[in-house]
């Protein structure tokens, strides 16, 4: 068995398919993307992605492409001989699981991407900040953090016990304190923060962002 | 088994799910919500959805919501009374349907909500159509399905045969031919055609929208 990740070390679509690898304590070697036109070639787009983005996966022989998936693919494989249960066998358990991971992409993520790409992507890239946008974001956020802050009510994870739903949520809560002013979002609702401070104490995370 | 779908009859969130239920031939219940209010209430929140939105499945006990969630959950539990498999149990060909899955909620859906938002839900409400809104989701959605156009080459469906992933893609295009003047972005490619033809032509799409 050979890992190999190709991505953009900092982006956070790498950053969680690397939180996956180091929960499920699997070593991966990381290719790095040190130039944009290297993922946009014909080979790329044919063998690795057609929409030329990644992160893509190899394991061995396979190859598969969008950070969900591969961290699906991940815990599908190999969570089994993992001291971990991010996904559970159980039905039911699963399938709350998989209502949170869709509170992640459909209501967390949004907002916060969209707060991110002002304050990371543009600045990193010279360009303005719209304030507007910021400003969007937060308000958006604000709300769906006040229903987190219900539905964690008395527990420690989304579903009470850490899972994959949870462990999504780490990389954009990553951003937010280490390149925004922002992290009172999550610090001033108890419940919220109890969370957050569990996800991103937690080994695997630690050694991502060492 | 008793399986009663809470939801707005004409939203795609609820079509998705009764989509599915049809997919899998079962029997069930739906439940018209005609007052918001009624999906705002303490009860609902604590009880169904703490968002307050639809649609909510409960199988006798079990409650669940998010509808790509509702769909996970029917599918594990009867697919395999089903005769079809819309995720199979092979972890690469699994893998790959996810693949495509993360597609459709990352590339396609985005610009197809934008533009039917406006001509659906803004024409339904009588507010104004933002044509600027519509065009920058034509522009982002021809991208898309030109990428499609290649992926689906030689091919019936993304993964080869017939899964959850080209599944979640029905809902949206039945909108765009029902609701708008712009069907015109799946005609004009042939491997798009063929393959957004195939899904609209299944026994399940058309009771859905009969
Ligand atoms: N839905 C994809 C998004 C991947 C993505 O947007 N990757 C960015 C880096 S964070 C990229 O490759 N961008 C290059 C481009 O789009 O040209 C995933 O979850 O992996
Ligand atoms: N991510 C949710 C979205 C559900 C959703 O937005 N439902 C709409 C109807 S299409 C709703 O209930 N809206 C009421 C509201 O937000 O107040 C899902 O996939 O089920």
């Amino acid at each position: 068995m050979a890992i190999k990740l190709i991505g953009f070390p900092q982006s956070p679509n790498t950053l969680r398919v690397v939180l996956t690898l180091n929960e499920l304590g699997l070593p991966f070697e990381l290719e790095p993307v040190t130039d944009i036109k290297t993922i946009k070639t014909e080979d790329f787009l044919a063998n690795k992605h057609p929409f030329g983005k990644v992160p893509v996966l190899c394991d061995d022989d396979f190859v598969i492409h969008e950070s969900r998936a591969i961290c699906r693919y991940l815990i599908s494989k190999y969570q089994k001989d993992a001291n971990i249960v991010l996904i559970p066998d159980d039905l039911n358990k699963a399938s709350i699981v998989e209502q949170y991971i869709s509170y992640e992409i459909s209501y967390y993520d949004p907002p916060l991407s969209k707060i991110l790409y002002q304050e990371v992507f543009n600045k990193r890239n010279g360009r303005p900040v719209d304030e507007a946008v910021v400003k969007q974001g937060l308000e958006e956020i604000e709300k769906v953090l006040d229903i987190y802050e219900k539905v964690l009510e008395g527990k420690d994870y989304l579903s009470g016990e850490y899972s994959f739903a949870d462990h999504l949520h780490t990389v954009r809560a990553q951003g937010i304190y280490a390149a925004t002013a922002y992290s009172d979002i999550f610090e001033k609702r108890p419940n919220v923060k109890r969370w957050i401070t569990n996800l991103r104490n937690r080994d695997a995370c630690k050694k991502t962002y060492a």
